[in-house]
């Protein structure tokens, strides 16, 4: 299954409870397109977010995120890893 | 230690070879900084390169790729993570 990195940006002031009640409603429905988010991490202070995702493609990332009310700016396929 | 994630663009055509050569390059010099470099994922059609890793602060990671001659276009520190 390929992996995603998808960017948030906008998200300034995030605190610990938002991001992971954004990363648990993102969990909640992820089945429904076949993705599995593995990872999220934020900066309260630049308001960018980075989550880490497996996925059958890239349009299965965005829809998930967008039906849970925080759409990607950004989501770049990972063909390569070290 | 907080963590950091760098991204890099403009590296369309990386192939494994290069990523693997350039994270190697890091780590042989990560230490004189006290950086860890932990993952880095490509993707060679869009040519962003993600690095996550532990650092002192941003500045010593823009040294150490900058050093190894692939500076990074932007550097998040995440205090957050889920």
């Amino acid at each position: 299954m390929p992996k995603f990195m998808d960017v948030h940006r906008g998200m300034k002031g995030i605190t610990p409870e938002l991001l992971r009640e954004a990363h648990e409603a993102d969990l909640a429905i992820q089945g429904e397109e076949s993705v599995d988010f593995q990872r999220a991490w934020g900066d309260p202070e630049t308001g960018v977010v980075f989550c880490l995702s497996e996925a059958p493609n890239a349009e299965a990332v965005r829809k998930i995120h967008e039906r849970t009310g925080h759409p990607a700016d950004e989501i770049v396929e990972l063909p390569l890893e070290v």
